[in-house]
């Protein structure tokens, strides 16, 4: 680093501090690439960051509707502006949008409850100029009219304690709140005991004044707000519900409404905390469990009680087209080999925050990769920079195209990187596959910490190692140093048909602070301008982030995954699952609950062992090899690639094919949130014995054949 | 048992199932005990205990007044009434009462806020008669106004949280809630870093609606409700702050007020919610940390803020007469051998549920002991039971009585059972020193569950494994099996004289369910005959439990202190500081936070190991005398009695001299919550290793001492 640069660093955040080493990088080749980066690094500007977000959430713009065909030329055509190779790419599928949704309360007075959020006067993006009102993404039409009874989160858990409590839901209107689970698996249980209809509301405990000041003096979510969102069965498989496991391409065949089984068939709507404690304060019947007290200021009851309500769900289905937008930065050595950046663009509202402040950082990317090309950078591989739409329904714009080019993708992809949430504030927060933990790490310390000084990857660590310190496990005997991993991928958004359906390594990162107006139409401009990210630096520091990581990515020597840490990432899931059988298996004394299982995890554990050595092995071949300035085969590349492969299954998970990936998938019951193993982690929570032994011994088969693809790696990496 | 007994047993809960052996009796003494047992155990009511609590409860009767003269005269008259021999026994110790107490908000609105409760015509107890204003015991006189800042539960933590957000409480008034810490402790810290004025107030997230229904529909507290209290530094030590480690006795000598480094310098008031809620809202400054927002409808922030608070408190100082009543039933054979049974009369308001439902079932106990008496049965030890008086102010009655009497407790004391709130609800809660257990065991599984079938202690058993199975710690590689122990002794209620100081083996217990409603006017009579005990069953059962823990401890041919499991509850109480330690050296990056230390427990555990080793064999070596039909010397009694006094210390624990028990005691910085190994836990919670290393040699210390009695114990159980 020049001085100049240090000092313009020190100033204005402006550049970064370059780490001596980079993964996967030939010594020889390191000058041109931090030149390279050097001119990348300098030219996303909070400025255009601005600009970016201010004209792409000036209305909402939800999938399906000419506002997002709008979107997506927009986005197109700053992608060509810049001077990239950008096109639209158009798939015909299954979206509904609402004709006539209304809630009423009946009984014990009869009061219209409210469907569209209060406009605020200093918040121009606050009115309902092209708003829907509020509705489900793929919400059956259907009418209900009856009792309510509260289940807290809808989770599965939640039925089932209701049930231990001995009311029933068969008939009745189900109020949940938002959080623990996916929305749509909350209308699933409902819909599998015979609830009529659900209402979800977001709850103050969770993202409303108890969480902070609520807008407009803060960032937290106002008593009208509406989180808006799909009712798709996640868990199960996303995309197209009319294109079920492959894409939805012209002569696809789309099934008919009433044979989707991944979404409700009855009807669902979403309310505000406002409206929701008109119904609430009504309940009677016992008092709720302790847990599942919110922030309401009375004593929650779960029902039913004097409240009868009303809904009404009429919905416009059919299949239309959604527009992808994919941009691509051809590879010069390995042009087959794909570094895929995605990010969508679908908005349920003006999506300031969600999706928007990342659709801000990815055309900030795009541009500083311009820049980088323009100043005679050269990729070896070939970068994708994808725009999504029709995320918000069920990620079907990135799952669809995903389908679409399944076997390019199986073949040469090298990793995908998503960006959905861009920025809700300061704290970075990564997930992804434990082979791009260690690039991460060296990207993250290369970008600049906008506001506290340092690098965003130092301020990472430090708020991760406070986390582990404050509530981290403590196992006498183990010693349980810190170790810095990425959080296991989930589901909720577009990286799901990659590395769950596809094995591609796959990351997913935001910059994370206090946000409680998600998915409501004050995600806005407004918002983002006061509370996310008022000098819109941490979109800089985004676009930095994403940048650098397909740079390197793309231009490494060798493709930068690395193995050393991924046996002990996964150890470290399977001790809490271990802890979590150990706790079911405990048992509870009250009724008739089944008990848990005692599960054997010495063989899974064995196969981490192995896992481990030969990712050591492979890593220590590779740095020898490159650092002796020697150029392994580029079979290396694919054999590196391919390891995370060898964690596929095709028949699946149980019960839902789609999901190919045994080490990790969104939980069957959660949705967003990610089961590791999820066949043991499904065993475990199921309580069958028989159904662990099996999906151990499947673990164990993945876990050996990654090992064989390791061993084979390193002998390429040894192979003069 | 007869098919009567059992038929009885079943159809009304008359009789209990009692178990084959008893712990301490030889065979031969097991019918005459029975047949005792038999007799006192079908002797309290519901009907009788509903009379009691209903005369004990017609008005307030604070410690200091004629209504608590009446009240200490109206139970010795009972007693003597039932047969017992009787007396008052009066100390003059210092005791304040309000003379002027007010608080208002001066800014941003002038206006008075209530330190009175609502009335509500259903109840004829909730009015003002009688009842004083709301005021802290031992509160200084004083005027305050200032500022205001929230400080959470004002525990040491917290105000050190405080300082490190840099939010200084100099010259302002402290707001901080009930909960987590003893009141006194809250002012104590707020005074030390130069506060005002402290305000606290009772959270509707901690004992208020979002814990359930409110006054007068539930049992949770409701806006008007004030927890009046001790503002005692009680950590330091209990008793009258005049007469600091001795007895009130006459002629002793009473030091100045200004001279009490026990009790507050600074003035401090209880409030409700409703009037907290005025303040809150009006505090700018940095939102909370999380964990610091209770539960009114918005964010609560730190302060300062609009809000300025003035408070005036003027108390009434003056040392004056308080009146214990103890009764004695005389032993046969070892009539110096002391069981005591001690409950505290005194309330802030009518005192429903504390203390008077245990004053209920104290005399409910002592009317069944009478009957046993009448009935022929011989009691070989005596039994005192005690009224306690000015408990409420710092455990007064029963600390003076205790220090009036150390040199005779020391020497003969068998064991002390407390009982403060009989009864809340239906859950049995028992806390004590671990030889306790297997007799409160016992005697548990010997007393019918009013309400749900079996015995209380079946009940109490299935709740604590349930609360372990939900709740309990999960270590790999530990085998953790369910293992019932007694909770740890703190403090706050009579017992502490007598184990933290004295060394007498000491139990406490209580029937515990919602109650919102402690140290208002709402602990009343209506309040206990809706929710907490509507069939007074709950006030039978503890009465029951009692005298037949009181009739074992009295009558048994040895001593039922048992061993085996003494070392076990200590281990699992050192692992948890062990796992304290562990994460308190994890330390935080943020900012100049010390390190925590490396503590070694080894030479803890290793002493464990041999007082578990001793404990076994004295076990086995009485039980084999006992079943031999074989009565040992009555120095064993005098032995096993000796082995908790092994604990103490006589230059006490750091800086609080009066606690002598190096095993137990309340922690310096709770107060209600014990420290177990309290000069362990001090040492990691205050980071210091030479303390560390000096405290566990003292621990050893006493460890040893414990094995050696123990050791000597079983030769005299051997001793033909």
């Amino acid at each position: 680093m020049t001085k100049k640069t240090l000092l313009a660093f020190l100033l204005v955040g402006a550049s970064p501090l370059l780490p001596a080493d980079r993964i996967g990088f030939l010594p020889a080749s390191r000058e041109a690439e931090d030149k390279a980066e050097r001119v990348f690094i300098d030219t996303p500007t909070p400025d255009k960051a601005k600009i970016w977000l201010a004209a792409l959430t000036e209305r909402p713009h939800v999938a399906g509707t000419p506002e997002e065909k709008h979107e997506a030329e927009y986005v197109r055509d700053r992608l060509k502006e810049f001077g990239l190779d950008a096109q639209t790419v158009e798939y015909d599928v299954f979206l509904n949008h609402p004709k006539n949704v209304s809630l009423k309360l009946v009984e014990p007075v009869e009061e219209t409850l409210s469907l569209r959020e209060d406009p605020d006067p200093r918040d121009k993006n606050s009115g309902h100029y092209g708003m829907l009102p509020a509705y489900h993404g793929y919400a059956a039409s259907g009418k209900a009219e009856a009792q309510v009874i509260y289940v807290n989160y809808g989770t599965h858990r939640d039925f089932e304690r209701l049930k231990s409590l001995g009311v029933s839901v068969q008939g009745r209107i189900v109020l949940c709140r938002y959080g623990a689970n996916f929305r749509g698996l909350k209308v699933k249980e409902a819909q599998e005991r015979g609830a009529a209809g659900v209402l979800i509301y977001s709850d103050p405990a969770d993202d409303g004044y108890m969480k902070g000041d609520i807008y407009p003096d803060g960032p937290m979510r106002p008593p009208s707000a509406i989180q808006r969102g799909s009712v798709q069965f996640l868990s199960l498989g996303p995309g197209d519900p009319s294109t079920p496991g492959y894409a939805s391409v012209p002569g696809a065949k789309h099934i008919p409404r009433e044979k989707m089984d991944g979404i409700p068939k009855i009807p669902s709507l979403p309310i505000g905390y406002g409206e929701a404690e008109k119904i609430l304060r009504r309940l009677a019947g016992p008092r709720v469990p302790d847990e599942w007290q919110g922030g309401l200021p009375f004593a929650y009851h779960l029902g039913p009680g004097l409240a009868v309500a009303s809904m009404d769900v009429q919905m416009e289905d059919g299949i239309g087209p959604i527009y992808d937008v994919i941009a691509r930065i051809p590879g010069l050595v390995e042009p087959d080999s794909l570094v895929i950046l995605g990010n969508h663009r679908d908005a349920w509202t003006p999506g300031a925050v969600d999706p928007n402040s990342g659709t801000t950082a990815l055309l900030e990317t795009a541009r500083g990769l311009a820049a980088a090309l323009k100043s005679g950078w050269k990729p070896r591989r070939t970068i994708l920079l994808a725009s999504w739409d029709a995320e918000e329904y069920g990620l079907v714009g990135s799952t669809e195209w995903a389908e679409d080019h399944a076997a390019e993708i199986k073949a040469k992809a090298v990793a995908y990187v998503n960006l959905d949430v861009a920025v809700t504030g300061r704290d970075l927060r990564v997930s992804g596959v434990p082979s791009l933990r260690d690039l991460v790490r060296e990207v993250a310390s290369s970008v600049p910490e906008p506001e506290r000084g340092s690098t965003v990857g130092a301020a990472w660590e430090k708020r991760e190692r406070s986390d582990w310190a404050k509530s981290g496990d403590v196992d006498l005997g183990h010693d349980e140093a810190f170790d810095l991993q990425l959080t296991p991928l989930g589901s909720g958004s577009d990286y799901t048909a990659f590395v769950d359906h596809l094995g591609v390594p796959s990351l997913d990162f935001s910059f994370t602070g206090s946000y409680g107006v998600y998915h409501s139409v004050y995600d806005n401009f407004f918002w983002m301008s006061h509370f996310g990210d008022p000098a819109f630096v941490y979109h800089q520091a985004a676009a930095r982030f994403y940048g650098l990581l397909a740079m390197r990515l793309a231009s490494a020597d060798v493709v930068p995954l690395r193995f050393t840490s991924y046996a002990r990432a996964l150890r470290k899931e399977l001790a809490s699952l271990h802890k979590e059988a150990i706790r079911s298996a405990r048992g509870l004394p009250e009724g008739d609950e089944k008990a848990g299982i005692t599960p054997d995890f010495a063989p899974v554990e064995g196969s981490l062992g192995e896992l481990e050595a030969a990712g050591k092995d492979l890593d220590a071949a590779v740095d020898q090899r490159l650092s002796g300035g020697g150029l392994p085969s580029s079979k290396l590349d694919d054999a590196l690639v391919q390891v995370e492969r060898a964690f596929l299954a095709a028949e699946g998970l149980q019960g839902r094919p789609w999901f190919q990936h045994l080490l990790v998938a969104p939980g069957l019951t959660t949705g967003y949130a990610p089961w590791p193993f999820p066949g043991l982690t499904q065993a475990v929570e199921e309580k069958d014995q028989a159904a662990y032994d099996r999906e151990s011994r499947r673990v164990v088969g993945v876990l050996r054949e990654g090992v064989d693809r390791l061993k084979a790696a390193a002998a390429l990496a040894r192979q003069p």
